[in-house]
This record gives C-alpha cells, sequence and structure tokens, in this order.
C-alpha cells in the first residue's frame, strides 16, 4: 500500500501543502541516543580487541583461516587470534556507504548510517495466520509472504521468511531466489549455505535483472546474513557465506546473536563486547577475502529470560544493547543492522509490546538496518501474518516521523486561528478543507469507533482486523512492472540447474 | 511491586553488582529529540504570542478577567487581550524547578525538567475489567483503580478514574480525596471544580497529612490539571482553578487539549501555536493570582482520524507535537506535562501500539509527566484494568532505561569471555551467576514459553494474563503505613462536610 493514499470526507480543493513521506526513501530524522560514554565505547572496543588478539576465534572452516594467516593472524589449529593491526586494515577498508540495488531502481538504497531501512520477519521455519493456524513453512506461503512484503512499501528488504520446508535443501535455495524474482522488486535476500547454492542464486539474479557481471559486482544486488556461533566461533557455511559474497562484491551483515546469560556474558556492556569481537573478526575475513567488500557490521544482543531460560526481545536490555551497537558501529564507522522482533506466540498485545521497543530501540540507536521488523512471532520461530500486519502499522507510524514538520507561516496557521472565534471548531475552514486528505497518518488497521459502534460490528481485537487485511492484501496483490520477464529469464536455468540436483547446502 | 523483586533459579551468591533501578525517582537519560529548528521555534512561540495580543482569549470567570485587566491586559466583554511583556513577566516568575511532596516523602518528586514522573489514567467516565466488563465508574471501582495504581512504584502520581459516578458531584472530592488518602502514599490529585471543593479537598489534605498552613503552603500536595476550552476559551471552573491553587501554593497543570482538525488547525504546526497561545494565557493567570506559583506548561495535542473524526492517540501527528511541545517548554524554561493514552475499545494490539508510541514520544521529547501512562481506552472514556497491566509493563521498560549501564571491567567481562570455551555458553559461569538475580528486568505479564507449552496452557493472550494479575495485585494490596492514620485524622471533618453538603461544583 503505497503511501500517502488517503480517502477524504468529501470532495474539496487540492491541498497547497501535502504530507510528503516516501516511505520508500527513509533518512533518519533524530539524534542517536547513548548508553555509554566515548570513553567506555573506546573501552568496549579495546576490549573487544583484546578478545581476538589474546584468547581468539574458532573458525572452522580451513580455507579461512588460511587466508587468515596469510594476512598476519597467528593460527593455532582451528583457533585464530587476530591482531589489532589487522582490524584496523580492515576497518580502513570496509565501506562507510554502500549502494544497494532492487530490481526496481526506485527501491535501491544507500546503505549508510542516516538510512533508516526496514526488513520483514526473517529466518522463520514456521508460518501462522488466522486462517490455515501454525503449521511448518512452505513455498506457498513464502510466497504468500513475499506478496504481503511487497505490498508495504514501508520494508524495503525481503526476508527469507517461512522457510519453505516442502522444498528438499539442495532446490530450495533456487525456489526463494525465484519467488522474490518472480513476486516482488525490492532488495533481494540469500542465504550463505554454500558455495554452489550462493552462485547458483547470484546467477539468478544476474540473469533475472539482465546484468552484466561487471554490473552486478560493482553494487550489492543481494546480501546475507551471518551469524557466528557466539561465543568466539565461526562455522563452516557462514565462513564461507563471508568469502563467497565478498569475492562477488555483495554484502555480508555480520550479526553475532548475543543472548546475555546464554551465549554471552549475562552484562549489556559484556554481551556487547563478545559481539563486537565477533563482528570484527567477520568484518576482517569479509575484506581479506576483498578489500573493500561490502559489509554490514551487526549487532542482534538481547538477554534470556530469567524464569525460564527463553530468549527475550524488546526488553530494556535489547534495547540498551541496541544503543550501544550504535554506539560501537558509529566509533568504527560502519553502517550496521540491528533488530526487533517479539518472542511472544501469537499477535497479542505482549508481542506488539516486543517489537515497538525494539523498533523504537533500533531507531534510536541510529540502525540504518532494522531486521525482524514485522512478523515474527515464538523467537523467529514463526512468520505471523496478522502479527506482520500489527507490525506495519508501528513500521509505518515511525515512517511518518521522517517527514519534516511544516512551520511556514501558513503550517502555522495564525489566520485559521483568527478565523474560528473562541469555542468553535476548525472543521470545515479552508485552511483544513485544504489540507485534510493529506494532513494525517490513516492507520491501516486501527479501529476508532466508539465502544458502542465497535461492540455492535463484533468487538473485533486488532489481530482480528488484522485477518481481513491479510486476506484483501493477497486479493489485491498485482506482480510488480519487470517480474513476470525476470521470472521467464530464469526459468530455463531454473529448471536445468533442479535437474541437476541443486546444490547441497554446506554444513560443520 | 517493587523493583526490583527477582526470583532466581537456584540459591547462588550475592551479586556483587546488582541492576539498581529506583522506580520511585526517575531520571530521562535520553537527550531530547526535535522536530523544528530553533529559528521555529523562536517562531512558533511568536506566533502564539501574536495570538494572544492581537486576537485574545475568551475568559468566562469575570474575576479573572478584572486582575488580569489590572495587570495589563485589554479586556473587551469576555475577551481579553494580553501583551507579550505580561507573558514575559509571568515566564520571570513562574519556577523551573517545583518541589512536589507526596504523603510518603520516598515518593517525592522535584518537577522539573529531567524529570521522568507517570501518572496513570485519569478522567475516565468509565471502568472496564474482565470480571466485571465495562460500565460507569463508581466509588468501589475508583478505590480498586487507586490500590492498582499504588502497587506499582513506576506510576508516581495518583489519577483521579474512573470517576465515582455513584457518589453525588457535591460529595465526590470528598470521596476521591479521601480515598486517595486512606489507600495511597503518591502524589495527590484535585479536580479544579470550583473554590468549595478545592478548599475543602485543600484542608483535608493538610488534616490528613499533619500539615501546618504554612508546610502547605510551601509545597505543591495536591497539583490539578486545567483544560481549556479549544479554540482560545477559558471556561469558568477552570480559571477559578488557576486561580485558587495558585493563591494556595499548589500546582496547575494547563493543558490545552488541541486535537489538529478539530478543535485546533490541521496542521502539526498551527496545533502547537493554539496550544501554546492557550497554556501561556494560563500561565499568566497563574502568576497574576500569585506570582511565583508552581504551573507546569502542558501538552496534550493529537489529531482527529481522517475516517471518523474520531481523537487518535499513539498517531505520527501526536509524536511530532509531543517533540515539539517539549521545543516550546524549553525555549520558555518550564517543566511539562505530555500524554500518552490510547483510542482502542479494549487491550489488544492497537490499544498497546497507540500507548507505547505515546510513552516513547513523551519519553523522548524530554516530558516532565506523562498522563494516561497506563490503562486509557476509548480516548479516556474508560479505565481499563488489563489495559493498565498491559501498559505498566511498558512504562516499566522504559524506567529501566534510566538506570545506567555498567561499563566497569567487570561490566565488559573479558575474564568471563576467556573462561567459556568457544561454542560453549556461559549459564553456569561464576561471572553469570554472581549476577542472574538482578542481571535483566523480569517482566510481569510476558509469558515466554515455547508454543507448544503456551497451547498446552491454555494459549492465554496477554490480556488474558493482565486479568489474573489484576486479580493477584488486589489480592496482595496492603495499605501504605501512614494511610490508616491519616483517613482517621479526616474522618471527622469528612462527614461533617457531607452532612453539611459538601460543595457544588462550578459550572459555566
Amino acid at each position: 500500500m503505497t503511501a500517502p493514499q488517503r480517502r477524504g470526507r468529501a470532495a474539496r480543493q487540492a491541498a497547497p501543502v501535502a504530507r510528503q513521506v516516501n516511505y520508500r526513501q527513509l533518512r533518519n530524522p533524530f539524534t542517536p541516543q547513548v548508553v555509554f560514554s566515548e570513553d567506555e565505547v573506546a573501552g568496549l572496543h579495546a576490549t573487544a580487541l583484546r578478545v581476538l588478539q589474546e584468547l581468539g576465534i574458532r573458525i572452522l572452516l580451513p580455507e579461512a583461516r588460511k587466508m587468515l594467516g596469510a594476512a598476519g593472524a597467528i593460527v593455532d589449529d582451528d583457533m585464530v587470534r587476530i591482531g589489532s593491526d589487522m582490524v584496523a586494515a580492515a576497518l580502513a577498508t570496509a565501506p562507510a556507504s554502500i549502494p544497494m540495488r532492487a530490481p526496481n531502481p526506485a527501491r535501491d538504497q544507500t546503505y549508510e548510517n542516516g538510512a533508516l531501512i526496514f526488513s520483514a520477519a526473517g529466518g522463520c521455519p514456521n508460518v501462522s495466520d488466522a486462517t490455515n493456524g501454525r503449521r511448518p513453512g512452505d513455498l506457498a506461503s513464502f510466497t504468500d509472504a513475499i506478496k504481503l512484503v511487497q505490498s508495504f512499501d514501508v520494508i524495503h528488504k525481503m526476508p527469507i521468511a517461512p522457510e519453505a520446508q516442502d522444498i528438499p535443501i539442495n532446490l530450495r535455495h533456487l525456489e526463494t531466489t525465484l519467488a522474490q524474482l518472480a513476486y516482488a522488486d525490492k532488495l533481494l535476500t540469500v542465504f550463505a549455505r554454500g558455495t554452489g547454492q550462493a552462485e547458483q542464486c547470484f546467477a539468478m539474479v544476474q540473469m533475472g535483472l539482465n546484468l552484466s557481471a561487471d554490473a552486478f559486482a560493482a553494487a550489492t544486488w543481494v546480501s546475507t546474513v551471518i551469524n557466528s556461533n557466539s561465543p568466539r566461533m565461526l562455522d563452516v557455511p557462514m565462513a564461507q557465506g563471508i568469502i563467497d559474497f565478498a569475492r562477488a562484491g555483495q554484502m555480508t551483515i555480520i550479526t553475532p546473536f548475543c543472548l546475555a546469560g546464554a551465549m554471552a556474558p549475562v552484562t549489556v556492556a559484556g554481551a556487547l563486547v563478545l559481539q563486537h569481537a565477533e563482528a570484527l573478526a567477520g568484518i576482517v575475513l569479509a575484506q581479506v577475502a576483498k578489500a573493500g567488500a561490502p559489509v554490514s557490521y551487526g549487532g542482534f544482543s538481547s538477554n534470556v529470560d530469567m524464569k525460564s531460560g527463553a530468549p527475550a526481545f524488546g526488553t530494556p536490555e535489547h534495547i540498551k544493547m541496541q544503543l550501544g551497537a550504535g554506539q560501537l558501529a558509529r566509533h568504527i564507522g560502519l553502517p550496521w543492522r540491528s533488530a526487533a522482533g517479539s518472542a511472544g506466540n501469537t499477535a497479542d498485545p505482549q508481542s506488539v509490546h516486543e517489537n515497538i521497543m525494539g523498533l523504537w530501540g533500533a531507531m534510536s540507536a541510529g540502525a540504518t538496518l532494522t531486521l525482524h521488523s514485522a512478523g515474527w512471532l515464538e523467537g523467529g520461530l514463526t512468520f505471523g501474518f496478522e502479527k506482520f500486519i500489527c507490525d506495519i502499522e508501528a513500521v509505518q507510524t515511525l515512517a511518518e516521523l521522517c517527514a519534516p514538520v511544516d512551520a511556514s507561516a501558513a503550517g502555522m496557521a495564525f489566520d485559521a486561528i483568527r478565523g474560528v472565534d473562541p469555542g468553535g471548531h476548525f472543521f470545515a475552514c479552508p485552511h483544513t478543507m485544504e489540507r485534510f486528505d493529506t494532513a494525517f497518518y490513516a492507520p491501516i488497521n486501527a479501529d476508532l469507533s466508539t465502544f458502542g459502534t465497535w461492540t455492535a460490528n463484533g468487538a473485533q481485537k486488532a489481530e482480528d482486523r488484522a485477518a481481513e487485511i491479510v486476506r484483501q492484501t493477497l486479493a489485491d496483490y498485482t506482480q510488480p512492472a519487470g517480474c513476470a520477464e525476470a521470472a521467464e529469464r530464469v526459468a530455463r536455468f531454473v529448471a536445468d540447474t533442479r535437474k541437476a540436483g541443486g546444490a547441497q547446502p554446506l554444513t560443520g
């Protein structure tokens, strides 16, 4: 749903000053909030360097160890110790501003600090909606998720979720890339599950978008999230992904998932030190693989719940870690990703609370990219369609804050105030009539009717109304321009590659 | 529920560095966010001065017009034009820091910019809970609301809601003040419904808290919200309230309720100009009544919903007005109140979304006091008990952000990181065990169990769990120290005053 779409009360004059929000291109209007002094940030960075230099990180991919050793790291069996000189060299070559290209040029982004980019729930094995309940993800629900995501401009980057579990793992990457090309024109995402899969996906994107090899390598057309195995371990597919994507000039988003009290120290600062060390190790590997490769700093640290030991999101500690991660990213001069998300099991006050807390935390922290902005339930185990709609309302609310406020004489409305008697109203005055269509954000899911009307209409909760929006959005979906052609261009390659067995994912 | 209350997994060592959050005394840790340049703020202020000087404000109370006329205002029938010199004089005498005293000294507040003070849902005629549904408020539900509010330290100031509609309006102020004294020890609130009622309430507070007249006059023991009748009108009870409270040295919180597109211009800047002009008029009247009287700037501007014309809350425009109001308050150097709240009809994702947006907006705007922080449904028509619990989770989350992050060597946890092997975990390491009890905020209402466990336990939504917390909190409620004595001290006065007919509210 493209903003602004406005239904007015009646025909009226065109607005002289329309509310202008281009949901497709957002800049964060706020000053980043902080939780550490500059000295403390320097202390966190220095401590992370000590972790890399004195303790090291276990890297399971021999090629990665070899490359890092050749670049000066001390390799001892599978432990790699990385000096601060190597980190400094990597930070000198990692770009601070990364052009990201989408199939639709109007959806291109510049990935840098100051940008405000949202992606939807990613990585979920399951899907949930009001019609079919909670179930394992499949290609049909994955395709529906793509159509939902495509329908809201405020989500800029495609997620891969729910997982298309009905497709064999050697072929799944073909289907998820094909579906993105066929049904969406936003920034594309590919999982890093081995060189074979990555290369097939890269080929599909080049072919589908009709790109020369040079054009593909000149910008980030696809990106992937790299999760370290905290604490201090990088497994085979993740290390291989960093290398493969760097060599192809595509962006890796290095994201330790540091749950304080579980895979990370129980303290906010301790979890951030570990996150920072692991992220720096990934950034070094990317720059060693190819100097200047696009790489994003990443933080997705939160805490476990003290009662159950389960991951928690939208907590005060999550927000503090978001703010601290932003300080660390700016300290090293790189753009970065954060994440919202929720641990709740359904679209209810808890899960909405958790997600909005994370969204505000990410925006307040100055995150370049906020993943899992909409639809993430159960700590990522489920993509909830009604939850997605509830969350879109929140993401759109933040996006609206990017629009400047009109402080002109007309905006300050002295003449309008003069024209309305004390105790009167502004409903019908020209100043209102000229602007009403575009003055305010129109909620997609809020019901603002009176209690009596609401009750008479069935007392629906927001999640019930969201179910209808899901149905309507899927019914209204139209394939973006160029998608049919892109799918057509890769059809033969996909068929042949399927027949040849696709590519097995890397493990280990 | 006093924070931190923590249940551990097992007996373990005392925490060497406990998470320290005193919910009773909060300072806003963040830099206020802005939507206007400094020049634009000056422009808004200057335009508001023009509104007061050139257009004037209609004041229905003759005594107020007479006082303002004597102080230099131009009075023409019931229209009063106030010069910028009078505004400047008022701003010179209005205090920037106001001592607020509570029955319990541990709950005293300094009302100034930088403080972070929350009040619960106020002014609601109705009440709603899972047991008895939605119904008109009565003294029993008002008393339950007091007990709920008293039970959570993060709410600092008593609201008056739901309205005790079973008590005649000439006696209701006696009961609401008595119930506050008898069941709570937090900052007290009195409605401004005429001199007779105000004086009886003031007398009860002096008597109940055993205060001399001088002690009562030396600090704000009770405060009241003054709503202008936007646009540009101050009715009889509100004008009288400003005078009565100023003379008694008690705080008025001058709060135009400017709904953009209805009682205010449709633009954010226009609504703020009107809000600012009306608030300044109230501040001038307070200072004319008594120079140095405690008075708070107030903003509760939002917008109407474009589809229904109904008031909306937690919208992007609401947040922008919060941020702009904070800039205006700092421009004139006064502490100020904002408000959260929701328009939703029940405790669901919509109403929780709306309230959290307003809470983040208020905190980001640097509001001294945030009203309607918990429990406000239907745009204030109903105090929802389950909604109150859902909202308390959000207010507590923000309160937790006030606690500093430990960036000491122990906080950065290098030794703990060294002590855990790659791929291992921190569950049982000493660094974790020493801190686990106090490391994280423990949600009061979140269910973080797995989907399977949650389903097996009945698939309760957050509002269902909140109903149980409401029941348990009311069952666990204990009367604070001193309350029984305070109630005892006013018993005779209340009985006598009841018999004498209390005091009729002012109208007009």
